[in-house]
C-alpha cells in the first residue's frame, strides 16, 4: 500500500478540511496538517535543497517528520496566511514576513510533479471577476448583464436602464470597523439615484438582479459535479446572510452546464471549483461566479459526504492518474 | 493595415518601455500607455460590460479613448502598482485601493483572445525561486547546489561543507530605511561563524558560489534568444552593485541551454524571460535564476535594438498566429 501522505495545508478548525481528512483516514491514507500561520516558524521547519541530485527537502511540524519528495498530493484549504505584512511593526519585520510568505509558499508549491487541490496561484487567476465573468461568457453560460466601471454616468445609466441592479464588490469582502471585527460587505440593491461621484474611486460592479425561483451552488471535483437547490424563505438578495432561512436539495445539472463546468475547470487548471448560479422560473442557469475555494459542507451531510469523498479521491490518487 | 492598438502599461519614464514603445511607433503600430497608479482614477476611466452580447469595454486616458476590444496586445511592462493598501489610513481607503487593484488588472487581463507580454499571474508564478530552481533542475539546466531553510544547523552545515556560500532574498530586494529610502538588499557572502538563531525568523536561501569566470544575462523573447556575456573588473559577487565596471558583449547560446530556456518559458507560459547563468572556466552555463519581467536595456545598442525589435514583433502579431 502506498504510505506516501496527502499534505493538508488549512487553518486549525476548518470543518471542511476535517471532513476531508476524515475520509482519507478512514481509507487509511496518512496525512499531514500544517497550518502555516500557526505552525511557522515554531514548532515546523523546512530545509530544502536543489542542485545536482535534484529536489530533497523535510519538513518537521509538532508531530511528525516529512520527506517532501514523498509527498502524494497537497490539499489547499484556505490556510491563514503567514503574517500580515501591513501590520509589521518595521521594515525588517515586514521583509520577515514577506520571505516567508514567498519561501514556505513557494516550497511547498515547488515540490515536483505532485498535485495540488487547488494550485494557490490558478486559485487566484481564477478568483478574478472580471476574468470569471469575460471567461463564462465565452464557454456558454449564461452571464446576467454586469457593468463595471468607475464612470458614475455609465453606472446610473446601468441601474436606470435594467430597474433591478446589485453591487458586488470585485475583490475583498470583508472591512474592519472600528472595534476591530470585519464586517462583511454583503451584495446589495443599488437605485440610480443614491451613485454619486464616489464611483469614481475605484471600479464598481453593478450586476442585473436575474428574476430567480432558487439559488444553486454547485460543486465541481474534477468531472465529478454535485449540486445543491438552495430555496430561500423570504426575499433575500444574498442567502448567504441567513444559512437558517434556506433548504437544501439535490439537482440534476442540465448536459450545457455540465460541459461548461469541465470546461472552466480545465481553462483555469482548477481541480475544485464551487460554482454559483440563479434559477429561474424557465429552469435557466444564470452563472453568478465561481470561487476556486469554495465553502461547500452546508449543503447536507449526504451530499458533503459525496463531496469530500470525491475530493479525498483525487488525493489519494495524486497526479499518477 | 491593422489599426488595432498595443497597450502598453507600464510606470512613466521606464526606458525598457520606451524603447519598445519606439520600435512599434516606427512600424506605424498604435500604442496607448497607460500608467495605472497615475493615470487612474484621473484622468482615465474604465467601464467594460458581460453579458449575452459577450465583452465590450472602453478606456479612456487623457489623449485617447481605446475599445477594449480592438486590443492587440498588452505589454505589462513593469507598472506601478495602484495605490499600497498597507499605507492606507482607514479600513475604507484600503478596501477601495484593493477593489482598484483587482478591478484594474482584471479587467485588463480578462481581455478575451489578446496576447499579454508577460500576463502578471504567469511573472507571478514564474517569479517565485523555489519554483524557479525545482523547474530549472528538471528541465535539464546546471543549478548550483542551493539550500532554503529556517533550520540554523542546516544552514550552518551547508556554508561549512561548501566553503563559498551566497545569501539571497527569496522574494524582496528592498528594504526602506529609517530615512524612507529604498536599501537594496545584495546577494552577499556568508560565513558559517555568522549565522545565528535569526535563521530561524524565516526561511533563507544560500547558494554555492559557483567558480566562475563571467556573466551571463539571456533575454528570451518567444523563440529568439539574446546573450550577453558581462565581464567585471575586480570580484563582485554582484555585478549589478557597480555596472560602470562592467564589459558587455555578445555570446552564442550552447545548443542545450537554447532547448532548456524555450522549454522553461512554455512551462510557465512566459513570452519573456531575463536569465542569469554563471560561466565557469570549462564553458558551463550555471543556472542562477530567471526574472520574467528583468530589465534587458543595458547590455549594448545593438543588442538593446534587436531585443526591442523581437519584443515589438510579438507584440506586433499579438495572439493571431
Amino acid at each position: 500500500m502506498d504510505r506516501s501522505p496527502v499534505l493538508v495545508i488549512t487553518a486549525l478548525g476548518d470543518i471542511t478540511a476535517d471532513l476531508v481528512v476524515g475520509e482519507l483516514h478512514e481509507r487509511g491514507v496518512p496525512v499531514v496538517r500544517l497550518d502555516p500561520a500557526t505552525d511557522f516558524p515554531e514548532p515546523a521547519r523546512l530545509t530544502v535543497r536543489f542542485g545536482a541530485g535534484g529536489f530533497a527537502g523535510e519538513l518537521t511540524t509538532a508531530t511528525r517528520g516529512l520527506d517532501l519528495v514523498k509527498v502524494r498530493s497537497v490539499y489547499w484549504r484556505r490556510p491563514a496566511p503567514y503574517g500580515d505584512p501591513r501590520q509589521a511593526e518595521s521594515p525588517e519585520r515586514r521583509f520577515g514576513i514577506e520571505e516567508a510568505r514567498a519561501g514556505y509558499t513557494g516550497v511547498l508549491t515547488a515540490l515536483p510533479g505532485v498535485l495540488h487541490l487547488n494550485h494557490p496561484l490558478r486559485n487566484r487567476a481564477a478568483g478574478s471577476k472580471p476574468v470569471q465573468l469575460a471567461t463564462a461568457g465565452r464557454l456558454g453560460f449564461l452571464v446576467a448583464p454586469t457593468l463595471i466601471t468607475n464612470r458614475v454616468e455609465d453606472a446610473r445609466a446601468f441601474a436606470r436602464g435594467h430597474g433591478r441592479v446589485v453591487y458586488k464588490p470585485l475583490h475583498g469582502v470583508h472591512l474592519p470597523g472600528a472595534d476591530g471585527r470585519n464586517r462583511t460587505v454583503w451584495v446589495s440593491p443599488v437605485h440610480a439615484d443614491e451613485l454619486d461621484d464616489s464611483v469614481a474611486l475605484c471600479p464598481h460592479l453593478f450586476q442585473v438582479r436575474v428574476p430567480k425561483v432558487a439559488d444553486i451552488r454547485l460543486a465541481a471535483v474534477a468531472d465529478d459535479l454535485f449540486a445543491t437547490r438552495i430555496d430561500t424563505d423570504g426575499d433575500h438578495v444574498d442567502w448567504r446572510q441567513d444559512q437558517r432561512l434556506v433548504r437544501c436539495s439535490p439537482i440534476s445539472v442540465p448536459d450545457v452546464v455540465v460541459d461548461a463546468v469541465r470546461t472552466y475547470l480545465r481553462t483555469f487548471g482548477l481541480v475544485f471549483g464551487a460554482f454559483d448560479f440563479a434559477l429561474d422560473s424557465e429552469g435557466r442557469w444564470w452563472f453568478l461566479e465561481c470561487n476556486p475555494n469554495g465553502q461547500w459542507a452546508f449543503v447536507g451531510e449526504e451530499t458533503n459526504r459525496a463531496i469530500a469523498g470525491a475530493l479525498a479521491d483525487v488525493l489519494q490518487k495524486g497526479a499518477s492518474e
